[in-house]
Parts: C-alpha cells; sequence; structure tokens
C-alpha cells in the first residue's frame, strides 16, 4: 500500500506501489504457498495472471473469490502458464457464466447469495490447500478479516502518497463500528525493503 | 493510523490507535513546534485542546483551517490553556461567526472560497512561527500535500485494523489521479514504539 494506506488511484488503476526486491519477495513468498486467492474486483480492475515468476517453481492453485461468477472467460489468471484454477462462487451465480468457466477452472459453489468464505476454505483444506496467500483486493481483505479467517497480514508500505477518499484502502468493505472490538494485531517484524517499509503483523484470534 | 490506514472509524469516532509512548512523542514534538495546525474537521468530529501535556513547555500557537469559521466558540482549542490561536478563513466566512470566534483568536482572512493554504502560511511565517507541526485531519492533509507544503510525514502506524471503503484515511481528499505524478518521499527512519510502527518520510519537493 502506499504511505497513507492506499492500493490503487480512485480510478481503480494500479500504481507501481513497489520496487524489484519487494516483486522477489512476494514471488517467493508465493512460491511457499499452496494457493493464491484474490478477489473479482482484482481480477476485473488488474487481470493478474498470479503465475511464479522464478523459473522452475510450480504456480500455487489460484483460487477467485467470485460471487456472481463475473471473471471473463479470457481472464490471465484462467489462460496463462500451469496449474488448477479454482473459482468460489455462490448459487447466485448464473448458470451460463459457471457453464463458459469450468472449462478452465473448478467450481466450487459455496455460500447462497455470496459466496461462504469459511466453507470455501474449509473446501481448500479438503483439497490438501493448507497455506493461503490472499493477494486483495480491499473488499476480500475485508470479509475475510471479519470472518477471523487470517492468521498473518504482510503489508509493503511504499514511497508515495496517493490520497483520496474515494481511492481503494488495504481494508476497504463496511469496517469495523465505533461499538465493534477493532481487529487487533501483533507486530512481528519490520524491516526497510527497497525504498519502502515491509510490516508483518499476526492476527490475534477474537 | 490503523495498519491499515485509517485515523477512525466510518462514524468518525476516534480510536486509540496508539499507546502511551506515541502519546509522549507526540506531546515533545509538539513542543518544538511554533505552532500545531489542524482541519475544522478534526475540531467538530474530536473537540481537541491541543494543549501541550507535559509541564513547564508553553503551547504551541494553535492554528485552525476553517473556510467557513464553523469551529464553534465553545470549542476546547479556544478555551482550554494559555497561548495564541488563529483561525485562517475565507471570504465567505459569515461575518456574525467571525466576530464570535475572535474573542478568543486572531482571525486571518485568505482565499475567496476556501482558505488559500500558501497564504496561510507566509501570514504564519510573517508572525515569525516557523515550524509547523499539522495534525490532520485526512482533507488538511491532502491540500497540503496537494500544494507541495509539506516538508515531513510522521505516520504511526497501530496494531490494529479499522478497515471500511468509507472511514477517513491519513490522506483524503480527492486524492491524485492516474494521469497525476504521485506525491512521491523518502523515508527517513522507521522504528518501533509502543506495540506499533514509527515512520518517518521526507516529502520530495515536485
Amino acid at each position: 500500500m502506499s504511505a497513507d494506506g492506499k492500493i490503487s488511484t480512485k480510478e481503480r488503476v494500479q500504481v507501481r506501489i513497489s520496487g524489484e526486491e519487494d516483486f522477489r519477495r512476494v514471488d517467493e513468498l508465493k512460491c511457499t504457498a499452496d494457493a493464491i486467492m484474490v478477489g473479482v474486483g482484482t481480477i476485473l480492475a488488474d487481470d493478474p495472471s498470479l503465475t511464479v515468476k522464478a523459473k522452475g517453481y510450480p504456480n500455487p492453485v489460484r483460487v477467485v473469490v467470485d460471487s456472481l461468477a463475473r471473471t471473463p472467460p479470457d481472464a490471465e489468471i484462467l489462460n496463462k502458464g500451469e496449474g488448477k484454477r479454482i473459482i468460489l462462487v455462490s448459487e447466485n451465480a448464473p448458470l451460463e457464466r459457471i457453464n463458459a468457466l469450468s472449462e478452465n477452472a473448478e467450481i466450487v459453489i459455496v455460500g447462497t447469495e455470496r459466496v461462504d468464505l469459511r466453507a470455501g476454505l474449509i473446501e481448500l483444506k479438503r483439497q490438501g490447500l493448507n497455506r493461503l496467500m490472499v493477494e486483495g483486493g480491499g473488499t476480500l481483505n475485508w470479509s475475510l478479516l471479519k470472518e477471523g479467517l487470517v492468521d498473518e497480514i504482510y503489508t509493503f508500505i511504499g514511497n508515495l502518497v496517493i490520497g483520496g477518499k474515494n481511492a481503494p484502502t488495504l481494508v476497504d468493505g463496511d469496517g469495523f463500528s465505533k461499538d465493534d472490538r477493532f481487529m487487533p494485531l501483533e507486530l512481528i517484524d519490520l524491516e526497510r525493503v527497497g525504498d519502502g517499509v515491509l510490516l508483518r503483523w499476526r492476527a490475534e484470534k477474537v
């Protein structure tokens, strides 16, 4: 995120927040994950492939949280690189879109109106996927945090300000309310990486 | 700010983000400032006095950026503690409100529709106020950054997540657009303070 907590501009245009050193770190982290997950908003805004860039390492299973099956069938994540893809959808997803996506991905239906994340993670676990890395966006981050499904948060803070009350942030969604208990974290580590800072937090279980 | 860049909840309710150690640090910093500045939104939401808590140190001159002179005459900042107050208003501010506020503060009219921050800072400088500390909120932070009027940014990052796409962030306002040059920073220092992290950035002059 930027020094002010933003992950893109108000137009949801991707910004280069980190440098080569941080890209390598994220790539290495990806290699240690059994699966990597993003929300459909990130697919629609950035169209990432989520492949591992280092040679000789297999891609983790790529997972999209996509209540209405809006992932475009020609999305990079479905077409670039080897490896399994899983799309978590809800019962609300139109059958024709599910059918179009099922050519390149396993479709898992969990939840009625929206994806039931807890049920989705249980299904991933059943498939032997124990270590899950989530790359956002802010809406998925919020949903996972709210459900208490996060163990650790790694944030790289880049040397720029993006600003904007409507720019996407690390954790969006509804947010905690004044009467809620805020999600407490424990700082595990801080270090300078490139021109920015990497913070590692452990989420305390509520 | 919280680990996700928020400075209060979506209801603008103040949250305890830092601990005693950081409060002391901010108080010491305040002692080194000639003047301390906040936006009227922060006055209306939090009603801070902005006094120095350490015994034996004078309060810096307290400055409110308040285009329409909305600061309540019974606000803490106008009534608690010794020391001069300055309210920067625009020509748009109603005369009766200016009159009510002028009992406890010097009123400086700069700008037509909104406060002209550059002109306001020139007036502070003319009064011998060289070192200015700004305590937010996000709208004032944005306006100062956009105008290139910031030298350094200190952010304490607390060990909690607040979340929320409508929660105030460190830098709100319009935000930079995809075609703008983002505000580049240089990381001066990082250190663990209490349960969080203190980052010091220098704003590169554009």
